[in-house]
Formats: structure tokens, sequence, C-alpha cells
């Protein structure tokens, strides 16, 4: 009898090619607005680099989301999986196949961490954690993408923030995003997997409804007008913030898969580099693109708990490491308006 | 029937005062080394502060350790547990009286947290997050002062390390120490505990037997000789280290409890003022305190496991935080072998 490991796979056979030489890639946060977009790039690509650096066929994703949503994404290659990541069994289906690569996505957002601890703490540390065990445990290292967050920062931070700027959350989303990172590089370091962190600017425009985080509004002011509906800004147009748009957020995401591990070496998380926008900036898009009528439907009504959570993020950054990694950036906030017109509006 | 909260306590009275006049401490690693030293400076001194900046007379300390030791501190005031701090029991068992104040000491060393994964993680991140659980759903948020470590820092490092420098720690006990932090700093920005972290330099000279931190040697390279005992020193003698005797560590340990939660603000963690010495410098204090027979006890054999945790640390700091917040430092190391001669040494 061979005895296998708890995922099927005989110990001591540490390869990537142990599943057969396509590529089996989970996708947490899966049914979210970025994981579905980035599983439809996925599927069109159709390939993906292992950790050997070797160019392979994508044979299966699976995707992982604790929310049952709509699947976005009809393909033979994707199974959709609902289940909770501190969940034992959700786990052990998610990686009953073998996964070579995660993109780990799922996440409370900012401000629903911030009005429920324990959910964020559950969610964002615990499944983290669970989440890196079993990759651990799996027969090789997996490749690992977290979506870490500039949510990281705070505090006193100078004007302009850069690779040596020492993070110092404010927030509970910022500190369990924090505590990822370095889960991610400590398992990194010690070969349980091969993992990088991103550290995402806030991304606009998110088409659909309002979430929870607190810069679900940074959306919302260009996506509602842009649709005939009214929107409330709860921060002062004065206020800048650090962006970047569906579609580069994908690219890097992607692009952080593909850099191999000794561009990272011990240093698993970068600042991604955003635009750096003001609500005024983006109102004076959404008029360019939309025209003085939708930018009349957004009126200001300050959100004391939203302001104080927005104004704590960097809106500045020199993100020199992503540049020099060959992450890519938007080229202004009115084409980033435009795109989203173009996809989204009739 | 009025309800009570988990540890008996009305919900609703947010007053330190709920359980008496009298301070009730909790010591984790109460059995260790600096914590027994701590119980007898606690129990010598009487008094402490309470939240509000109070000078109370000390009631009660439970001393909390995995490990079973002979009690060091024979006082009425000393209750003895012993338990882990995963263990809800026991939990329950050292708070059940009330806590006022956390010295948390209880940690798994850096060379024992390296070798033993599982165990470190178990131990130095759940064991802090269900003493910071415990803390929250007491009575009123104690003061809760975290032995933190230098072992925060590593990777690419300036020649001197000052308050912005960016921990970015390579060894999974730093890891961990660093998120204890983090835990400490959200925790008290919530308002569920009054949290300071103190990042300790290396200890020297610990009396008693070496133990599995990578930085052992530092004690037993002076405490062995001047027992008539050889050593031998795992790193080169060239290899610096930031050090700080048993005694300061305490001074400091009980001056951050003192120091009123608005010195600390937003940042709960500080780089305490220690003491730059390279293994040369030891010896020669060494010879100075013991004679050359003493210094001529040392042998070098090093050992490369050893000397890449303890070379990754930082050994020059500019600790001008520390110093603004009042912490002491040793005068030098000749005075540091001094002390512990004149103590330990007949």
């Amino acid at each position: 009898m061979i005895e296998t490991g708890p995922h099927g796979c005989r110990p001591g056979i540490a390869s990537t090619n142990v599943h057969g030489q396509r590529m089996k890639i989970l996708v947490t946060g899966g049914s979210g607005f970025l994981g579905q977009r980035l599983i439809r790039a996925l599927c069109f690509r159709g390939r993906l680099q292992d950790a050997d650096g070797v160019d392979r066929e994508i044979g299966g994703i699976v995707a992982l989301d604790a929310m049952s949503a709509p699947k976005a994404v009809s393909d033979p290659r994707v199974r959709y999986l609902h289940g909770d990541l501190g969940d034992a069994a959700v786990i052990t289906a998610a990686f009953e196949s073998g996964v070579d690569s995660v993109f780990h996505l799922a996440a409370v957002v900012s401000g629903a961490a911030e009005a429920d601890f324990d959910l964020g703490m559950r969610v964002n540390l615990d499944g983290t954690r669970a989440l890196l065990e079993a990759c651990r445990r799996g027969c090789a290292p997996p490749r690992l993408v977290f979506a870490s967050s500039v949510a990281v920062y705070g505090g006193a931070l100078p004007d302009v923030v850069n690779d040596a700027t020492t993070p110092a959350p404010q927030s509970s989303y910022g500190v369990q995003k924090l505590i990822g990172e370095l889960l991610v590089g400590d398992y990194s370091r010690r070969g349980y997997i091969d993992g990088r962190a991103l550290r995402l600017p806030t991304i606009v425009v998110r088409p659909g409804r309002p979430n929870a985080a607190a810069s679900s509004f940074a959306s919302g002011i260009i996506r509602e007008p842009l649709a005939g509906v009214d929107a409330i800004c709860p921060v002062a147009e004065g206020t800048s913030l650090w962006l970047m748009s569906p579609s580069t957020a994908i690219d890097n995401l992607l692009h952080a898969h593909e850099t191999p591990a000794a561009a990272w070496g011990a240093m698993r998380a970068v600042n991604l580099p955003g635009l750096t926008a003001s609500v005024r900036d983006m109102l004076d898009a959404l008029k360019a693109v939309g025209g003085a009528p939708a930018a009349d439907r957004v009126r200001f009504e300050v959100d004391e708990r939203i302001a104080r959570i927005v104004t704590g993020w960097p809106a500045r950054f020199d993100a020199a490491r992503a540049r020099e990694l060959g992450f890519s950036r938007d080229a202004d906030i009115v084409s980033v308006v435009r795109a989203y017109a173009k996809e989204h509006v009739r």
C-alpha cells in the first residue's frame, strides 16, 4: 500500500507536476468582483507559469467563496465551491485535486472588519492561516498571490509613502492584512509556499452595488451618476485617494504570479503603482465622460466614520520597487472612468 | 437576578476598582527568569498604578507558566498557576479574581520557534490572542505590557536602526512577536486593553542553564567561565549584539506599565535603549571581572544556524523614542558583568 499525504499525493514527491502537466488554480473570493474578473482572465489566457517558471496549460480553477453568487464564468475548467476558509471540509474540498497556484482575494472588507472585530479576525486572519496551512501540507509549495491593501499604512505618514515607510495600520482591517503579509513572508521563507503580497490601491470603478468597504463611495460617485442615479459622497472633495482600475489590478495579480521568486527575495510584499486623484479630480473625470448632468448627481454629506478611515490612508506613493518588478499603472483618472463607461454603461 | 460577565463582573461597570482597591496582576511566563525577577520586584515595590494612573496597593499576583518550576517567590500575594495560555480553563483560572494589569512574558524562544514552527505559532501567536481576548472580555481594559524583541528586525538593515526603520523579521519568532505587537496595538486602539510592547534587547547575563534561544550563548560565555566551566561561543568574536541587563529590563517593564497611555499614542511598540557590545567586548569585560583564566575558558566553534539568526539581528540603535519615554539603559558591559558576578558568583 502506498501512503498518501493529506491531499491524496504521495509524500516525498516534491514536484509541481505530480498532478499531471496541467495547472490547478485556487481563487479565494472567487465570486467577488475581482475574483470573477481574474477567473475570466485566467480562462481567456489558458496558461500560467508553475513554481519552476514553466508555462503550463490551466487544467482547473476552483472558485471558492463564502458567498453563494451567480456563476459569472461558465467554463468547464471552473468549479465553484461555496464555503468558509475556516471550515476544514471546505479546505479539503478545495485542495482535493491538488493546487499549484493560489490567488487569495477573500476578505472581510475594511468597514465591516472595523464594525465587527470578531468577523474580521475570523475571516482575514484565521481564514488566511487555514489557507496557508493547507498549502503547506500539499505535495509541493504552491505559488500564492495575496491581495493586501494600502490600509496597512496609517498614523503619521510622510507626504509621499515609499517602500521604506513603516506600515502602521490604524484599522483592524489594515492590521489583519499586515499580519497576512507577515505570514505569507514567513511561509515563503520557510519554503511552505512561494508567496507574494500586493498592497492594492482602492479599486475604481467597481460595478454592481455598494459594499461595506469604507472606500465603496469612490466607485459609487462614478457608477451611480453614470447610471442616472444620485450618489452621496461621504468625504470632502479635497480628499485624495490612491486608485487603480479593475483591469490594471487583474494585470498586476497575474504579473505578480509570473514574477520569479528570485525577483522578490526576502521581501514578499509590495506597494502597487496606483494613481493619485482627489474626489474633485474624480468628479471632473465623471463630467468629462458623462457630462455635467452626471456630475451634478453627486451630493456631499460627510460621514465622519468613513472620512476618518479614508483620510487615514495614504494617497501618494513612490512605488519604485513595483516599477522595478514590472507592475503597471493606469494612465489617468479620465481613462479609468472612460473604460468603465465603455464596459458597463449602454 | 444580576447578569454577570465572563469573569463574574457586572457588565457596564467600566471601572478598574470593581475588584476592590487592590491591584490584581497577571504575569505570563511567571516561572521564567524575567518573570520571577519581575514578581520579586512587584512584591518588593508593593504598589502599581492602575489604568487611571492612580497608585494602588498590589493585592495579588498570578504567576502563570506552562512550565512547572520551583516557586522562586514565596509571598502570600503570589499564586502560581501551571498551564498553557491556549487552554480555556487556564485562562478562566487566571482571570477569575479579575486582572487589572498583565505582564505578558510567556514565549517560545527564537531557536525553538524556528525549529518547531507549529509550537511557536501555537504559543507565541495563539497564546497571545487567547490572552488578549480574555483581557477584552474582562470588566475593564487592563494595562498590558508585552515583551517583544529586536528579532522583529531583519533583512537589509541600516547601520543604526532607529524608530522609523521598518521591522522585517527573518525568523518565525520575530514574525510572531511582530504580529503580537500589531494585535496589542489594535486591541489598544479599540479600547480593549491599554497595551505597550517593548522590543527587548538580548538579556545578559541570564543565570541558570542555557535555553533554546539563539542568543543563549551571550549569557553562557560570561556565566559558565565565572562558574569555572568551559563555554563555547557559536558566533565570531566580531559579532555585535544589542544587550540589556536583567535588572534594567525589569526597571523598563515596570516603567512601561507606569507610563500614561497618552505618552504612547497610537504607536504602542518601542525599541528599548540597549548597549552595543561585540563578543570581543564581552570577553574583555569577563576578563576585567573574572580574570584571564575565566576569559580563557571560552572556545570559538561557529554554529552556522545560530550565527545566521544572530547576525541577522541589529546591534546598533538610536532609541530616541524610548529615551523620550524615560526608559533606562545600562552604563557599559563591564558594569553588567560585574553586577551579575556580585549577585550570582560566590
